[in-house]
């Protein structure tokens, strides 16, 4: 560490850290990483590919991470293939996300029989329901609601405001934002003549280990069994999951996005801000959609698909063209009606 | 209750619990209810129709749920006109949703002059206002806020880390799920210039008996007056309710829904998920309306209408349909003026 | 004060606090204002326009807020060129909305190093972090949580449960509706593989001064740098607003609005409900964008569009129109090739 309290490390460790080829100085010290432009002389930035090529000879940073194609650049290099992830990792490694202080504050609830492991944070205005399990290092910010008989794994994070309802699973490494509620009841209502009797919601929702979910997301109980976000997964803010959905290992799911009941959706799927998806379908593995899309039909593996409702992302891109030019083509049909009309009636006299 | 703490019933009870017609031996013990596949000897499945006669005769489940129509099927029965109420019936029946403890937790806090009802459940870091009147068993879940003088009902539950701002009035048998906000201020601005001015949002949130209300949803209270949710209306999660809005008896409001201030809906009301209402409009009674729609007129009772603009549903089938075959359509176009052409020049010389 | 407890004004008060003209009675006494249609003897109402002078004729006002030209309305009057704002204002003055009780609950957790201006209001179960700052008249409703050195301005309002994540910054005379969560990360990965690597969010929220949020938003943290909304801002319930994203200077943001990573609004722009905008667009001031559009290239100032993909909103109206008949259109263009075709068979023999 510095003299001033700020955190060193020599290119040479970060080179190693993120697997990456060192070219330059090993023992250059540096204090942080930065984007091309802010970038300060003690600092490394990175470089994508060739494009930003004037950036990077225009910037202070004393190092760049770059990829092999661009390792010509005369200032001391970081060579990796993926630059940007090798930059995620350093500032990673620079920032860790402070933890709450160790322990359980007096001003939280904790229930009967609940295990917690060791070095978990529970912070004020906490609510854990009895027979919950928490795993080691797991951190509890104020006013998170903890339902009974939940498990949650080692290494999770809950934001302030967060709820978790009973019976509940949260994997390993988990990180929830704040206002996310897990496991309220799924929309189901048998009709009764004009009115509407509510289903029992009975199972639960099973989040397993890596996934991060944003804030003020909805993730609902299934009706029986479970509602089940796998490994990986990445949810952003105001995303809605219904009963029994599941989404498969590592999806990306953006925004404001609505998953209706039961829907199976692949692994390494990407759904677009606001989309929304019908319920009992299928969505294949590597299918991306793209924003405000409509889903109504099942989508095969691979597919990319846009619009409401949905059709090819090709097909979409085409259509959109000529939507803007309808009133043109109108015209061209209504300009052809009157020249047919003359003709036949020169043809006829 | 058998032995091992399982609840069992008599088939004969559950028969007569839903009003169904028994064949069979009605002293057959049932322990719960499941679907065709997953059901158990000691347990109750349901046949909505024929479609699911294979699964039905392949289902292990000790007695079946049917309709009329199938009751020549060689297993016990329940027979009713509507099997999946029947089964709603008896599964609600069979796993009643627990209660929070009996009485009030020293950890919430409870205002001057609040009247509580019998039996009420006041969960820890709960926050009751001043002059707040709660029915009998009322259950407050943890992190509820209650403002002053609200008005709760018998029998309502709220979910944990539910707001309702004062002055509001809530039913009996009121069901709001976690992170919803009832009274927020309505979204009333006039313009000062290139600013505004807030106008005062001084009216209520008054929702009826019977009304169920997802997860982190929100319900504005009206400018002057009320904002009104009639008596049985389900809402789904993420949904927005502006000030002054009036949803119709019975009315189903799926998640991430929208509908604009002042805005009257009337009862029976389906919104698919995902749509938007303008302000001041009227939807009629009956009214359904499909996913994503953007609703930006009036709607007369009984129709059903989709697409956003909002058209028939079934001009909007047809217009999808086209829509998808848009560049083909054009092709032709051109295709019909270079004919023409070519007939006018003939014809011309 | 009247000596049923109701506050009075004279209307020569009240048209001096709108600057307005005073025609008749200065000393008629006012106990409120409501609508033309609700309004009592004793209170006052307003006349945006001719279009209602039946109304205002046929009210039981006592007195009439009219622009200049109903200046012959035979009551007495308060003529300003903007009634709708003196209503604002009047209503105002009327309804100021009630603080909680001053001081600190015992309820309370205050972390250390906290700063507290004078005649702050914190109710139980708020949660203050370590080295925060909070302003003159600050206001924290039950539930609240604010991280670690966040700054909080003079008579800022956080209603029950908003959440401010660790050091953002909020102006003076800023309020914030329930459910509400400022800061929370925002949504970045570096692909790995398949997986993804979580990019640090180290940014902050900022939020100037007179901006009025409403509730269940959210409001991610930058990356590096910040999010900012800018004085004077409207922001509407369940928006989403994504990490690095500016919004100008009295914007107007309805709910249910997504704007994507790093977009900048302009001044004054309007985004009606259940817009989506992608990111690292650039949408000038002045601008108006309709309902559920979607807005996936940037917009130079002054313009006013809709639709998804957005066109101006002048083309979008002929382009509703004409999609409501296209199958009419198809039918046109069927019925011109066979026409065409009969002829091209006539020529030939």
């Amino acid at each position: 560490m510095a003299s001033d309290g700020i955190v060193e490390r020599t290119l040479g460790e970060l080179a190693r850290l993120v697997g990456g080829e060192l070219q330059g100085d090993s023992e250059l010290r540096v204090s942080g990483v930065a984007g091309l432009e802010e970038a300060q002389i003690n600092q490394l930035s990175f470089v994508v590919g060739p494009k930003y090529l004037p950036q990077a000879h225009a910037s202070a940073a004393g190092a760049l991470i770059v990829p092999p194609k661009l390792r010509d650049i005369d200032k001391p290099l970081i060579i990796t293939d993926n630059p940007y992830l090798a930059f995620a990792k350093i500032l990673s490694f620079f920032t860790p996300k402070p933890r709450p202080p160790l322990g359980v504050s007096k001003k939280a609830h904790i229930g009967a029989e609940v295990k917690l492991g060791d070095s978990v944070s529970i912070q004020p205005n906490v609510y854990v329901g009895d027979s919950t399990v928490l795993g080691d290092r797991v951190s509890l910010h104020g006013g998170v609601y903890i339902g009974s008989e939940v498990y949650i794994g080692h290494d999770t994070t809950l934001y302030p405001n967060v709820t978790i309802l009973d019976r509940c699973i949260i994997g390993d490494r988990v990180t929830i934002h704040s206002g996310t509620v897990v496991g309220s009841d799924g929309f189901g209502f048998a009709q009764d003549g004009n009115s509407y009797f509510k289903i029992p919601q009975v199972g639960i929702v099973q989040i397993d280990d890596d996934v991060e979910i944003g804030a003020n997301c909805t993730i609902d109980r299934a009706t029986m069994g479970k509602t089940w976000i796998q490994r990986g997964v990445k949810i952003d803010n105001l995303v809605q999951i219904a009963h029994n959905v599941v989404v498969g290992e590592d999806g990306i799911i953006v925004a404001q996005v609505g998953i209706s009941g039961s829907t199976k959706v692949g692994k390494n799927v990407i759904l677009a801000g606001q989309v929304g998806v019908t319920g009992h379908l299928e969505i294949g593995d590597n299918v991306r959609v793209g924003a405000q899309s409509g889903i109504a039909k099942s989508i095969p593996p691979g597919q990319t698909v846009s619009g409401s409702p949905a059709i090819s992302h090709r097909d979409w891109l085409k259509n959109c063209q000529i939507l803007s030019r309808l009133p043109e083509l109108r015209k061209k049909i209504l300009n052809l009606e009157k020249r047919l009309a003359a003709i036949e009636e020169a043809t006829d006299s």
